[in-house]
C-alpha cells in the first residue's frame, strides 16, 4: 500500500510505501496499485496508549453523574457499587472505546483489567473480547490489575494467577504501601507471579514523596534480583522527581507512564528522557466510574500533556508527541518509527507542523496498522 | 423567536420564547411564527470571554513556530519583533477570531488591545474594527492595555489617553512592580486615567507571592479612595490565594479573571465565589506570538478550567460553567441568566447534562445574541 502525500514528522511532502506491514520506501512520486491519500498531512508513528482502563469505560453511553468521593478507597468502592448496572457489558463498552481509540490514531494499547474478588475475571474477559474484536486494527497488551489491592481480600492472588493463565500479558500492582499497607509482601507477590509466568510488570504507584520513593527502590531491587530490566513499568509514579529516582529508574531500565493529570505535578519529562528512561502516555480511565474525563483521543491527551507542562516551544510540544508515540512503544516493547524498516503503524494528522497538529487536534486523516488502513477521517474503516 | 426543545442548565425539556432581546417565557409547547430547534440540547447563558487578546491572534493563519523565550520580557519583545509581518492585518485577524469565539458560544467579550509606542493605536483600531464587524453578534469591551509597561517608554501615557478617547472602554495595567518597577506610580497613572475618563480598570497581575499581594492591596486602596467598587478587575491574580486576599477583594468588590493556565496554580474558585468575589474565565492569547494555545472556544477553555482543578463531580464542573457564563458577565457588568427577563444571550450545547456538555465539547447547536441566532452548528450565521 502506498500512502500518498504525507509529511513525516511535519517535514517534506513524500509518499510512503508499505509492504508486509513495514515501511518499505519513503520518497517522492512512488507508485503502487493500492494508493491512499494522506492529503498533505503530518505523518507520525501511530499513537500508543500506554495506560488505559478499557474495562471501566462508559464512553458512548448516557453520561452518568460522578458519585465517588475524592479518595482512592472511595473511588474503588464507587466503581464496585455501580459497574454491574452499566447499560452494556464490559466487552461491549471496551470494544466501543478501543474502537474510538484506534480511530484517534492509537494502534498499540496497554489496558489494565481489574481483577478482584467482586468481579473475578469478568472485566478481564471483557477487555480480551475487545482485543479480539479489534485484532486486525490494534495490538493490545492486557495487565491483570489488582485494583482493590492484593492483600486486602482473600482470593485475589489466585484470581491474578488465573488471569495470567487466561490471556493477561502482564501482572499489575497498586500502591503496595499506601493502599495495600504492606509494600514488601505486595511486591513479592507481584514479582513472584511475574517470575513464575515470565511476564512483565506494570504497577500503579500514586504514593508520592519519600513513601513513593521507597517503593520505587523496592521495585528496582526486585528488578535487579530477577534480571527484569526492561520489563517493568511504574504507572503515574508521583514520587518523581525525588532525589536520585530518575537515575535509579534509568539504571534498572524501569519505564514510567503518565496520564497527564490536571492537578498532580507533571513528571520531569526532560530529565527522564535525558537519562534514557522510557516514558509513555496513556488515557487512564475513559469517562467511567472514576472520572468523567477522556474521550479515546490520544492526540487530545498529548495536547493535555503539553498544556499541563506549560510547553509553548515547538520542540517541547514535539517531545510530547514523541512520548505519545515512540515513548509508549518503548514502554510496551514494540517497534515504532518513521524510517524504512519501521512498522507501518502510522497516523496522518492534518496540520501545518507537528506542533500545529497537536494544537488543532483535527480528526485523523488516516490510521494505519500493520500496513493496512484501519481508520480514516476519524472513523473506523 | 422561539427556541424549541432545550434543557435549561440540563433540566427538563422546554421551549424558550425570546422577545425584544430578552427571555419572555419558558415552558412546554410555546408557539411562535419564528422557531429555531434546540434539538434537546443543554441551554446555558452565552459564554463570556472575560479576558482575550484579539489583537495578537493568528488563528486561521499558517501555524508559526513559537520563537519567544519563557520570560515576560522575552515574550513582549518577540511579539514586537514579529507582529507586523503577519499575513493579515490586526483587524482581519481579530475579526476572524472574534467570529470563531462567537461561533463557540461567547457573545460577550472583553479584549485587551495593546497600546505602546511601537504599535501606537494600530492594535486598538484592529480590535475596534473586529467589534464593529460583529456588532450584531456580540458585545465587546476593549481595554487599552499597556502591554509594554507604562513607565518604561516615553509617550505611553499619552497613547493610553488617546486610546480611551478613541473607543477603548477600560484602562489596563501590567505588573506594576514586577515589570514596570514602580507599583505606586504605575497604579496612580492607571487610576488617574480611570477617574478622568470615568472608565473601569482591568490590570494584568502576574506577580505572585507577597509582591503580588502587596499590589492587590495597593489596588484596593485606590478602589476605596475613588469609590470604584465594582469597576475594577485583576486578571490572572497569581497572588491568590494569599493571606486575607480573598476577603480584601470581596470587600472592595474587585473582580478577578483566570485563563486556566496549565502550569500556574489555579485560583481558589470556591473560596472566591463563597466570598462573593466575581470571577470570570477568558481565553487569553489565541494562537499568537505569545502562545500556540487557544482556539476561540470558551467551552474548551471551560473544560480546561475543570481539568486543571482536578474537578470530577458534576457540581464542580457546573461551577466552571457558571464562571465561564454568569461569572464573566458579572465581571463585565452585564446581565446573564436563564430565567424570564434575562437577556436572550444564550448557547445551546449538545449533551446529556451540563457536565457532559463540558466533557463532550461538541459544536454548539445554537448561539443567540439579543434574541437572534448568530451561530448554528459551530458556524456563524
Amino acid at each position: 500500500m502506498l500512502i500518498r502525500s504525507v509529511r513525516p514528522w511535519g517535514g517534506e511532502l513524500v509518499d510512503v510505501l508499505c509492504v508486509d506491514g513495514v515501511i518499505k520506501q519513503i520518497g517522492p512520486d512512488l507508485v503502487s496499485d493500492d494508493v491512499v491519500d494522506g492529503r498533505g498531512g503530518v505523518l507520525l508513528p501511530a499513537f500508543v496508549d500506554a495506560h488505559a482502563h478499557l474495562d471501566s469505560t462508559r464512553l458512548g453511553l448516557p453520561f452518568r453523574p460522578h458519585t465517588a468521593d475524592a479518595t482512592l478507597a472511595g473511588l474503588i468502592e464507587n466503581d464496585r457499587q455501580n459497574w454491574r448496572s452499566a447499560e452494556r457489558s464490559v466487552a461491549d463498552r471496551a470494544t466501543h472505546t478501543l474502537g474510538r481509540t484506534i480511530a484517534g490514531g492509537a494502534t498499540r494499547v496497554r489496558s489494565h483489567a481489574q481483577v478482584d474478588v467482586d468481579s473475578g475475571l469478568e472485566k478481564l474477559f471483557g477487555v480480551l473480547a475487545a482485543r479480539a474484536a479489534h485484532a486486525d486494527r490494534a495490538d493490545v497488551q492486557v495487565v491483570a490489575f489488582p485494583q482493590c489491592g492484593i492483600l486486602r481480600e482473600q482470593g485475589t492472588v489466585a484470581l491474578l494467577e488465573e488471569a495470567l493463565r487466561s490471556g493477561a500479558d502482564l501482572i499489575g500492582g497498586l500502591d503496595p504501601a499506601g493502599y495495600d499497607r504492606d509494600p514488601v509482601r505486595h511486591l513479592d507477590i507481584v514479582f513472584e507471579l511475574a517470575s513464575k509466568h515470565q511476564c512483565g510488570v506494570d504497577i500503579h504507584l500514586h504514593d508520592s514523596g519519600s513513601l513513593g520513593a521507597f517503593q520505587v527502590s523496592l521495585i528496582c531491587e526486585r528488578v535487579a534480583a530477577l534480571g527484569m530490566q526492561g520489563q517493568v513499568t511504574i504507572s503515574h509514579c508521583f514520587a518523581l522527581p525525588g532525589e536520585g529516582l530518575v537515575s535509579l529508574l534509568a539504571e534498572h531500565d524501569v519505564a514510567v507512564t503518565t496520564v497527564a493529570p490536571g492537578n498532580r505535578e507533571p513528571l520531569p519529562l526532560r530529565d527522564l528522557r535525558w537519562a534514557g528512561v522510557r516514558v509513555g502516555l496513556g488515557q487512564d480511565g475513559i469517562r467511567d466510574y472514576w472520572s468523567p474525563y477522556g474521550n479515546g483521543d490520544m492526540l487530545d491527551r498529548t495536547w493535555q500533556l503539553a498544556y499541563r507542562n506549560g510547553f509553548r516551544r515547538d520542540s517541547d510540544i514535539e517531545m510530547c508527541v514523541d512520548v505519545a508515540t515512540r515513548g509508549g512503544a518503548a514502554v510496551l516493547g514494540v517497534e515504532s518509527g518513521l524510517t524504512e524498516g519501521s512498522p507501518a503503524d502510522l497516523v496522518v494528522v492534518p496540520g501545518d507542523s507537528v506542533a500545529a497538529a497537536v494544537m488543532d487536534r483535527a480528526p485523523r486523516t488516516l490510521v494505519v496498522h500493520r500496513g493496512r488502513v484501519v481508520a480514516a477521517d476519524g472513523e473506523l474503516v
